[in-house]
């Protein structure tokens, strides 16, 4: 009666390797010719991968009594880098447990191998503690441990905390429970300046509680982009200052269901302390039917022969009110998200509604734009984008709004999402010299039964025709888990460990690509997230030592 | 980029509807050429459709301050039975949140149009409070709510039971947040005697904790047979007292991934005090590689040639060894776990480590068996029924050991699970006078995208040739959640309110097909579970009053 009719199982006794391993068995199913072998990885349970990783067996010990994180001398980050002070207590608690250590009752003394420092060097002039990530900040650091002390050299704090994560990864649990570590030597640095996370909550609104844990996960996963889907057909919960309407009638819930801009501030805030980008979404002209409940005369109204249906299309792009409307919002949104790109949308225009309105059509006419409406979509789209571009924002748009032709920023980036010929439009749009970004073989709100993990990790960006120059101008991709079929009862233990995958393909090396080595990683890394009391649903039949408490 | 390339948007302003409704616009997707219209059913929230609903539009108000659930002068059932007690206090919480009522300032009185009790009034001599459930017993009620009370009659404690949980559910907050329940007469009892759900604690282990959640849940959907599929090849929970060596050497993990008797105790209890057998399987021959590393011998060595090649295969069935464990285990079983019904498996048996074992070939020959293995599976299963028989259970097994033949006890229920042809299984079992029940439709480890609970609830079970006489004979089905891909950390998301979809086809009427209303108060229903904190996912873009507060 099990599902799996041919059952392999591979019970190996594992051998303890290299320290850096949990120890347990797993089974395996055969997937596409596919078999995973579970034993230790040599690279212990690191997910994503470094660069670049020398191991040792020298293994240290580590205390909870009287391990310090601390500054190292040279560092230009001090005490007052708050940023760095609030991921050393963040990571103190998930490698010691957050326990309270009891002194030990005789005089405490240094053992023979036991590491009793990480000195975090940020070694640039500007430590930009307190800025804000973006597309170019460089995320690198080097990390070498060794007895007595580990030193995490970075740059810029950006890059130290990527290493922190690291550092906690290393650390494990040695057969009678005491923390250890062995020598380490780790060059590191994203492969892709662009990995990011696509939430939505339009179609469900997630908590607060939700999206924070989601951070919390992603800087677990070196992810660095949350793109916040923010608005949709379904509810407008981002409270406008300008227009307060929007949610108050475009809510779920004007109150329950929102955003408040004290909200928003401490996503971004709570974002920015582990490293990672707020783009926010704000997507028209299609998408956009929550928007026109607070928002009269924004979206066309539909026409069932000569008289207007009573249903409205998208934002009407006819009259002068929309633009002044536009301008005041992204004007508000250019201050709300300190990002330097916001994400304009763009796609899924539907012509009918325009078609059936004879305002529209008389416009059509005037500006000769026959009977293609891709035009009208274009002629919006435009003067939208030259907007956008007076509040200094570089602007993210989905693949259509280039495969219109519209004029584009030279620093914009196309969002390519469509399945079916994305490698075709990866080289379409290099080829025009526009960055891009990948999301189409990522979109995890789509799920089927088994591993579906090991597709996502097979997929190779760069895999499409074209020179080394267009190559460089795939800075990233983006996992999205839309929001038809998740909420906050779901959405966790549906994305993670998923989206590790996406999370190593965009961080690691492009030969990085053992399914075998993978598997052994994402299972300890699963567990670990678990452990740090994240949801993170199982790979295959297996265990964690510690299981998930919540129910 | 959303994921539904063409989006319905049905935004209907619900009107309030019989007041039974909460009040909220949902979005339906085209699926299937359905498609559901989202409005109130003139059925409330009401999850399974009892089998006769009369409502009306009088609406009377529930103080938390006053309102209280008694026992019924005539009742069988006193403030000595804890079942009652306890349910009262859990539906009583329920229904007002849990929430301290403050008495009123002045002196209380009863409103006009107030309900101030409900009373429960078991009927028979013999309420069965301190007894278990069984496949046959009594789960009917009436409910009739009017002003000053409702009465609850039901022959049993269990279909007291039932008609607490249907009391609670008509309850609502009016638009002032009072509690409101309309006068409503109801007479409700289940289509099909068993109606259960599957759970697999060996490919992952699940904590108690998840298991009495989810017990809480299927009281809530009446489900009232919990199959605990406890052990299997990958791990083995089940702490046996006659044999630890089973758990101790089985387990995941000795001490953090074993079912003591203490849990096992507890599990049985929590389901008796809501209706639920609990009915254990420890499928043999196959399945059963845990068992082989503390119990040595039992398991056939598979040879690689002529020699043996360190693996085992099923249950080596040649031995006396065999018999004589398995009398005293099942012995054990049959002391530890109440119910009349133990579930034997004996499904997949794989009959290559058979095959290459020199001895069961002896064997073969000496019997006379030929190269036919699956009369050596018959012969097996033969001598376990006649075991079990022994112990005074009835035993469910898996639809092979009927295909194969073996001799079976009248009263046995055969387990249909095999996908394609599950139609013409049933009618054969029928055929044959055994009882059964349906599990293939519903196997819901396996996922896919959209709303699948539809799928599970166009399931008719009758839907096979055979007469009266064979309908009768099948006594329900069981939704299957496999543990592959669940744990902890996603089972109860993944589980609910999908598996509704199977609790109302097995208990509301065969009439009972409308999948817009279906839609409409599962709807409601799903955002009750979330409130009384079970993780239950959404089945579209929607949202609840009071969203899931856990991450």
């Amino acid at each position: 009666m099990s599902t799996t009719l041919k059952f392999t199982v591979l019970l190996l006794a594992l051998g303890f390797c290299q320290g850096l391993q949990h120890n347990y068995d797993n089974y395996i199913e055969e997937e596409e010719g596919v078999e995973p072998v579970s034993q230790a990885s040599k690279y212990g349970s690191l997910w994503p991968l470094p660069q670049k990783v020398q191991t040792s067996e020298v293994s240290l010990k580590l205390s909870g009594f009287s391990f310090k994180i601390v500054d190292a001398k040279g560092s230009s980050a001090g005490p007052s880098c708050s940023l760095l002070q609030n991921a050393y207590r963040r990571y103190y608690e998930y490698v010691f447990g957050g326990a309270k250590k009891q002194k030990p009752s005789k005089t405490w003394r240094t053992g023979p191998s036991e590491l009793t420092e990480l000195q975090v060097w940020i070694t640039s002039p500007d430590s930009e503690c307190d800025g804000f990530p973006s597309v170019t900040s460089d995320e690198s650091y080097e990390l070498s441990v060794k007895q007595p002390v580990a030193v995490l050299k970075a740059p810029k704090v950006w890059g130290a905390l990527h290493g922190l994560e690291t550092f906690s990864q290393l650390v494990y649990e040695d057969e009678y429970g005491a923390k250890s570590i062995n020598s380490t030597a780790i060059i590191d640095f994203p492969r892709f300046a662009h990995r990011g996370i696509l939430l939505d909550t339009s179609r469900h609104f997630l908590p607060i509680k939700v999206i924070l844990a989601n951070l919390e996960t992603m800087a677990m996963n070196k992810f660095n982009v949350f793109h916040w889907h923010i608005v949709d057909d379904p509810s407008f919960p981002y409270l406008s200052r300008t227009f307060p309407q929007l949610s108050q009638q475009g809510s779920y819930h004007p109150y329950t269901h929102v955003y408040t801009p004290a909200d928003v501030k401490m996503v971004i805030e709570f974002a920015r302390l582990r490293g990672i980008r707020v783009i926010p979404e704000f997507d028209t002209p299609g998408h956009t039917q929550s928007w026109g409940k607070g928002q009269p005369d924004l979206l066309t109204p539909c026409y069932s022969g000569a008289e207007p249906s009573g249903s409205f299309g998208p934002v009407n792009p006819i009259l002068n009110t929309t633009y002044e409307f536009m301008e005041q919002f992204f004007k508000e949104v250019s201050s709300v998200f300190p990002d330097a790109y916001v994400h304009l949308g763009g796609d899924e225009v539907d012509f009918n509604c325009w078609k059936s309105n004879p305002d529209i059509k008389k416009f059509m006419d005037q500006q000769g734009f026959g009977q293609d409406y891709s035009k009208l979509e274009s002629f919006y789209i435009q003067k939208l984008l030259d907007i956008v571009t007076t509040t200094k924002k570089g602007y993210m748009i989905w693949q259509e709004v280039f495969d219109n032709g519209v004029k584009l920023k030279p620093d914009t980036v196309v969002h390519v999402w469509i399945g079916g010929g994305s490698n075709e439009e990866m080289g379409k749009v290099t080829a025009a010299g526009y960055t891009t970004i990948l999301s189409a073989p990522w979109y995890l709100d789509y799920i089927s039964y088994g591993q579906d993990w090991q597709r996502y990790y097979k997929v190779e960006p760069l895999n499409f025709n074209g020179t080394e120059a267009q190559k460089k101008l795939v800075i990233g991709g983006e996992a999205c888990l839309w929001g038809e079929y998740v909420d906050g009862t779901n959405l966790t233990p549906r994305l993670w460990p998923r989206a590790s995958a996406v999370a190593e393909r965009l961080w690691s090396a492009k030969e990085v690509t053992d399914i075998n080595d993978a598997f052994n990683r994402l299972s300890v890394h699963r567990c670990r997230m678990v452990e740090r009391g994240i949801p993170a649903e199982p790979l295959f039949s297996s265990y964690c030592p510690r299981e998930y408490k919540g129910v």
